[in-house]
């Protein structure tokens, strides 16, 4: 056990350290799962592969004009087996997956879900947020008046008896779940944990699993697991509507000119199409066609992620050499060591993360606001961090990282000298 | 006038030509208003404008990553005066101004408008629908809960007494309106009808007038109407946010690929962009780069639009001239002779519109269905058909004129037989 003396000279060393870092003058960002240049580059040939020409689809749809509400149907069949959705059951969209989560939402807000048609948006109207989460989920539920109830998240999900509890109220609608690399922690969900929430009980018919697999693909390492069946494991438990399939190519392609999947099950696909039909002239095909092209095939895809892979595993592996050279030693905090996805979790001691996010700033290491990860931005814990490490270059997160280190080191003296 | 049998004389007559014409068993269409192949051609090299080595911005911006609710500020910048809207009060989207409708009305219905922060959805709520109107605008607003209220158009715009009548209803929130060459008529509102209905006394403090310019820059004749400043109009009577301005590129470019716009008084921009940042993630940037590099200015669009004219201008004037031959004679229709925009509005004689959609459909053509026009797909006068003659080739067109005559010809002189 340190003795007081012990950690103040430990306090001054680390704000020696701090300030010498803070000294350099740095401009570092580490805040938002972005791309890099270099990996916006690899969709390059992506860009010309419709021309003037020759913009038909090889089933001869005229990807110019207007139509086609469901996407172009070969795109939709090369990303089905990598969804693990049926084609016929999963729809191409426009550049944002976050639209088809919101007009989804809006629909059911509106007219009911697919299993039962009394609008959600008649009575109180609450989803379950596993914490720590994606500050958008948050954010678009609650912009649409849900309210935001928190479920904590062990290494296989989230913790089942707690939704099960929560789920238990008929106004509980739905659960938000990255069920892969999830953002922040880049746990991926347990079959066994997935097969629970399929057939959990719950008091609302139409309760919905909005299963934003926007990480399915962008495995880090050679070995990785498999996307879940989930629309079957819902199907077996007697639930085949209860999933809702949200994906895109944002992080395949590029960022901002990407195609967005939705996929369900055979009701929830029509009750969409229908609800679509009202309110959206179609997806931007010209777009699905260039994917289509540039891809070929589902394995083309996958050989695509292997090259985003070798550009981003340093960036990970970087912060992690950093955290365990940093802060292991003295076990200042705990951290996740995600096998895919865009972010790391760090969790603080308790109490102190806004202040590491503070003195990050003070010393040119942007970090995403303490509490973004958590509903209406409040983390009772006030210990996590999203650290976000693709879109710098390797030397700019090597220095962020080496910078955040020197701030929780800091902020971890400064509260244990406190005591 | 007519004897009895003078008119069974005519119906034979119609009846053989009828006939005749149905036994070529021809299949035409001139259902919907989309551009032609001919005319997406045009835009042909806008698709390999922007290629991997170059995706940036005038101003730097990378257009591949994510970022940028608005839209990139350099297309903005030409539209914005084509429009009549400020630079900084005019947003780029997506391939859809529907979806920015859809939007703008649903952020009403839960958050208020930027007027008056009570919902829409939180009262009976209904809008004004000049007819024959955009079956689009009437189907999306119905799905949104909203009632809809027919009101008359006369040659200059929607008929003010009627409208300002209905506006002393709270619950009215605004009312639908393409101001030029509107779908399905051809009218283009006249300044003074303008002024009125931004000058015009509601109930509703945030009335709103849904300005879709969807066909602003769509003249078929050198000699052609200027786009209104509904913005200066509004604010010169006290409200300066009333006007929502919706238009795209959608028949401009590609139509299922362009680019939409969304205008509004300083106050519903703010209120735009503050909405949209919790449901969308931005639009497709490298898209709003290919229109930029294209159209390089705003006379570049002017010049395209030339070329779009005389594709199309030829085909409204063969259905005009079949009409005239056909139907003029006998007095047995009137119809629309617009200056622009993409429609011809028949009305027959009162009770017989379903009945020519038919016989047109049995003989080979396809007509958008009659009551299409009106809210809830009923036109109390079944008397107006809306042609779109733009997607089928010149020669298509013609004889698809030349059968819908023959339809009229034929259903007329049923009636008058009939007494």
């Amino acid at each position: 056990m340190s003795t007081l003396s012990d950690l103040q000279t430990r306090l001054d060393e680390a704000s020696a350290d701090y300030e010498e870092f803070a000294s350099r003058g740095l401009k570092l960002d580490i805040t938002r799962g972005k791309p890099s240049p270099e990996q916006l580059d690899l969709a390059a040939d992506l860009l010309t592969t419709v021309t003037g020409d020759d913009a038909f689809t090889p089933s001869g749809v005229d990807t110019r004009n207007y139509g086609g509400l469901e996407g172009i149907s070969e795109l939709r069949e090369i990303f089905a087996p990598l969804l693990r959705v049926p084609s016929d059951q999963l729809l191409a969209g426009g550049n944002a997956s976050l639209t088809f989560m919101a007009q989804a939402l809006t629909f059911a807000l509106i007219h009911g879900s697919a299993v039962d048609d009394r609008p959600w948006g008649h009575g109180p109207h609450k989803l379950l947020c596993p914490v720590p989460g994606y500050d958008r989920h948050f954010t678009l539920a609650e912009s649409l008046g849900f309210e935001l109830l928190s479920i904590p998240m062990d290494d296989q999900g989230p913790v089942i008896a707690e939704a099960q509890r929560l789920a238990d109220d008929p106004a509980v609608k739905g659960m938000w779940l990255v069920p892969m690399y999830s953002n922040p922690t880049g746990i991926t969900i347990t079959e066994q944990r997935a097969r629970e929430l399929a057939a959990m009980p719950t008091a609302a018919v139409d309760f919905t699993l909005l299963w934003d697999n926007a990480y399915g693909m962008h495995h880090l390492r050679e070995e990785h697991p498999d996307n879940l069946d989930i629309l079957s494991l819902c199907a077996e438990a007697g639930n085949p509507e209860r999933a809702w399939i949200f994906a895109s190519t944002s992080k395949i392609t590029h960022a901002g000119a990407g195609v967005s999947f939705f996929g369900g099950g055979p009701a929830t696909v029509d009750w969409m199409v229908s609800n679509l039909g009202k309110v959206a002239i179609g997806p931007d095909k010209i777009n699905q066609l260039r994917h289509l092209r540039f891809f070929s095939d589902s394995a083309g895809v996958e050989a695509h992620m292997r090259k985003h892979a070798e550009i981003i595993a340093p960036k990970f592996d970087a912060v992690l050499s950093a955290l365990e050279k940093g802060l292991g030693p003295d076990s200042l905090a705990r951290w996740t060591r995600p096998d895919g996805g865009y972010f790391i979790t760090l969790t603080t001691m308790e109490g102190i993360a806004d202040r590491v996010v503070k003195l990050a700033a003070e010393a040119g290491v942007k970090l995403t606001p303490a509490g973004a990860t958590h509903p209406y931005g409040l983390d009772p814990s006030n210990s996590i961090i999203r650290i976000a490490p693709t879109m710098p270059s390797l030397e700019e997160v090597e220095l962020a990282a080496q910078g955040l280190v020197a701030c929780v080191r800091l902020a971890s003296y400064e509260k244990l000298v406190a005591g």
